[in-house]
């Protein structure tokens, strides 16, 4: 561990923030859903900043658990033109107007035999619905409830254009190994169509929180694996493959969602809910200083409900801003570009660095000298510390603090609480002490 | 477990409640004492209501643990009489008026030799107190403070017609036998006189509460025994035959008494405080909705001090209203007929029906599925649900509940505890998710 | 144990207190320092009071953990004078006006070349700061800032005459012998010159305590030690010696220090913070009924430091009345005998003589007759108790306690923890039972 490595972390720059947002526009119209060429096309642009991705596939018709991989879907074209032949709907527009997954039509039919065929949402008649029928075969129009409301009696006509068949699932996975097999996993997804914060800032702060750990932490602790996946069925095909491994490694992990809106950072624990996940995360955003609340763990959400099943029971939380379901744009139109801000993004990517540093930091020390107090004067480890008095107090306190409860019975981050100072600070501090022969890693 | 035996709990008819008074208004005016005739008449006419009885008996001298089965009394008549003749106080005006126990007595005394003998309470001058001396050999008469202190000098006639010998202890117990071996008991006393919350109220809402169960729970899973007793002596007596049983069986149990008075409801914990009679008691009590109120084990109280003894330390708190000692009609002739009301008891009968649909449905389940979800829709266990969205939605969360908690390791209530949900409600969920194979039961 | 050892215990008498105000102050000008005839001079004092104490002697340059013991220091006499030849500050006006363990001076500098060894508390202009030098050589006088300032330029004449060299560093130990091997602590220090509240009320409390138990429990249950040291080498030079003994034999300790002034009590945990002390101590505050505050354990402080060390972790906390470094007049002149009273003293030595009464009543039972209750009656335990009737339920509910409780599986602290009740009554309850044959020591 280098000093380098725990110098005071600098609020994430303005900028970094602004590049996510740009990144995000430019994500924005790609139709995606959990398999095609759109997804392809997202999980491309984000390697750009992400770094090297290896690419998992899982063919259509592969059993995951008790899933099956679904057939590869690619939407080319849609549209629903009214009685007068003017286009209702186009997917040109949005790529929320066509429900995913829809099987290629194209007929006139009359308004009574469209309507099972058309969503919206009464109580914001202005959004567009996000629907998806991935295990069903079907296929519709999702669209404002004012203009559905307005459609006349008469023959539409539809046209969707699209592919389903045999193809596959894919995973984009950057891998940023560590010193140590432990494995930290950071899980975020892409398969979802024009929606800004569930779910493009998810993986857009992954990519940057990758970019910015190759740099912080060139020779990290830890072995970090940043997942950029289809939701639900992509973790249930990545844990078919790789789930024993997680089992024996994973030190902790997160899934990254909702994380560009104005609200409260959220931290939802682990289904554990004492898991070095949540102590890490629970000690990082209390030092953090930012508002924030914790939830426990529920069965509904995201890729945790995989993680956290009960044959897994994996060490992973989910830190968000609003909880998905909590803010009324949620899986419609309205969760556009104008819903996440440059800053609040910037604000997430740093609440993360700060789970990395914390992770990084949390090492197991053990006193080489635990009967009665070394004597520090002899060492100058008092007389070396420089800076005002205050400073020069709390680093004696450090010092002593760290003297007393490491001994290698429990991490630093279990020190750390106990005395009420954040990890990343304590770090250097042993590594003071160990320089010094006072301390040395356990395992 | 049929879905029958999860239907939604109506509330107890209003009948049932008046019924249960007419009972205590039938029994009240018996002589009952912990052995004698009128115990026995008690039994006989429980036993109408609360189905067969076998009787356990304990004969006179029988040693059971430190104590020794008394002797047998009968009290047949039994008065005082004043210098001018007349009687002051007589059995037949109401069976508190002579110490129970008392020795049979006849002959002249003066005032000062009689106030020995003489019981009333100077903070209530118009209630009669409850006495008693089964183990030491004695007489009195009990009768209220403003007629004792009107009593004039002069010579006055004792009167007690009584037999003290050999006879018997005798306990009725009521058993409906389970699938399991596991038991649940509930315990009450039938030994005091004219006193109707504390305590015809027990026994009443205890013989309602079995004849309930074999209705509802015509084969219940656990097995269910039901004590009518003397207090203290009956249950060391049951304890010192049945003991070993109950400490290799016994999953629940609870004291039933102080049942029909208007105050809220009171659940005393077991002398372990964390037992499964305590949990399904909280559990049951918080989802009742009632308010209730919830105190630790102490060693002074009713039969669950021999229950809770530390040899034994079985799971038996104790549910009641208002608790013995914190009404000031306690143990005196102001224990009366309208201190327990039809709505009260009727109350107490719904809360320890609940904790019996919280028993039967408290099995441990077990996920055949448990790594990742299973796919519910293939299942039709999505659109299978009707219903209002509310509904839906609350099912779905107790499916995602029960598969992600249900893993063998604990109970269907520490699922339902953490879920928030009431465990008879999950426990349909259950039998629907066994019968698609995706639950077994465990152990 | 006898009924004599908890008979009421009596507010410490007011003269108590007067005779160690006395105390202090006749231990006041005496010049101390971690070495040196000073500290022997007090220890033979504190003798008079203590009872007959074993002086441990500890050679200069002779290892102790870390540690080497420092040259012994004597100081005879010291003067500062100014240009004009006149006394600035004198030795005789306070022992506080020279650094202790200035090596011996005699010569002309200039104010410049004076002012690196002058201390001063600007921020306490009238206060003479407290400053040592033990392990590293130097010399320096301390004066009030307000004085220092008025100090013109010209030639000054430093003198100290003082020897520095090989010696000891030396300890008293009074040991009280129990009737079993476990032991008591009692640690303080007598290195500080003329301060009132740290140091001398510590050492004065800890021999009026010694005094005192020597007649209240003549033949005591544990083994208590008091051990008058120097401060922090004492400490880590004694646990050298006796700290494996300590480990295996220590039941609870304490650190005795700032005990006269006006602030109410504050107890600091030991490290584990669960010990057998922690729960004496607080057990004992809160019966006390006194306004008191409890605080966690830090590795700052007094030599529960050393004890506390994480190769030791002895149960060892601190019963204070204001915390050192918590009033402002801490390490000054200011610390003088204004600021510890009589009532004050007298105050702490009852608390430190609750902790005693609250270690020797908390010894481990079991009931003979745990299946069921036995019956007291028979026995006269109802019968025998006397007093008014709340005393006589007081007494029922102490015996049912007990007899519930004590199944020799928990100490009486836990079962006087769980009824509410401060142990020392319960205590004389339970020699009762055990004459009854009801009871039986463990272990």
């Amino acid at each position: 561990m280098t000093t380098h490595a725990f110098e005071p972390i600098a609020a994430v720059p303005l900028a970094a923030g602004a590049r996510m947002h740009a990144l995000i526009e430019q994500l924005f119209p790609i139709p995606r859903s959990i398999t095609g060429p759109g997804f392809r096309d997202t999980l491309d642009i984000l390697e750009e900043t992400a770094g090297p991705m290896v690419r998992h596939r899982f063919a259509t018709g592969e059993q995951v658990f008790d899933w099956v991989i679904p057939d590869e879907w690619e939407i080319r074209s849609a549209w629903l033109k009214g009685p007068d032949g003017r286009t209702i709907v186009d997917l040109g527009d949005s790529t929320l107007h066509v429900v995913s997954y829809s099987e290629p039509v194209h007929f006139r039919l009359s308004r009574a035999e469209l309507e099972p065929h058309l969503h919206s949402l009464p109580l914001q008649p202005d959004a567009i619905p996000y629907v998806t029928s991935y295990y069903s075969r079907t296929w519709g129009f999702c669209l404002p409830h004012r203009l559905r409301e307005s459609l006349p009696d008469g023959e539409y006509e539809v046209h969707i254009d699209a592919d389903l068949g045999p193809g596959r699932v894919e995973i984009g996975e950057v891998t940023i190994p560590g010193r140590t097999q432990q494995e930290v996993l950071f899980s975020t997804y892409c398969c979802h169509p024009a929606m800004a914060n569930n779910e493009l800032s998810g993986p857009v702060v992954a990519a940057y929180l990758a970019e910015w750990l190759r740099e912080r932490h060139p020779s990290p602790r830890l072995t970090y694996r940043f997942l950029f996946m289809p939701e639900t069925i992509g973790s249930i095909a990545y844990l078919s493959r790789f789930g024993e491994r997680l089992r024996e490694r994973l030190a902790a992990g997160y899934v990254i969602t909702c994380a560009g809106d104005t609200g409260d950072l959220t931290y939802k624990r682990s289904r554990r809910g004492d898991s070095l996940a949540d102590r890490i995360a629970e000690h990082a955003l209390r030092h953090l200083g930012e508002p924030h609340s914790l939830v426990d763990f529920v069965p509904v959400g995201s890729d945790e409900r995989q993680y956290c099943s009960p044959g897994f029971d994996l060490p992973v939380g989910s830190l968000m801003r609003t909880a998905y379901g909590s803010f009324p744009e949620y899986h419609t139109s309205l969760d556009d570009l104008s819903l996440v801000t440059p800053d609040c993004l910037a604000g997430s990517l740093d609440a993360y660095r700060r789970l990395v540093d914390a992770l990084e930091a949390n090492e197991t020390w053990r006193n080489t000298a635990p009967l009665c107090e070394p004597q520090l004067g002899r060492r100058g480890l008092y007389g070396s510390l420089g800076g005002s008095d205050r400073r020069r107090d709390q680093r004696i306190a450090d010092l002593l603090w760290i003297l007393n409860l490491c001994d290698g019975s429990s991490d630093l981050l279990a020190a750390a609480e106990r005395c009420g100072r954040p990890v990343w600070e304590l770090a250097p501090v042993c590594a003071e002490l160990a320089a010094h022969g006072l301390l040395e890693r356990v395992g």
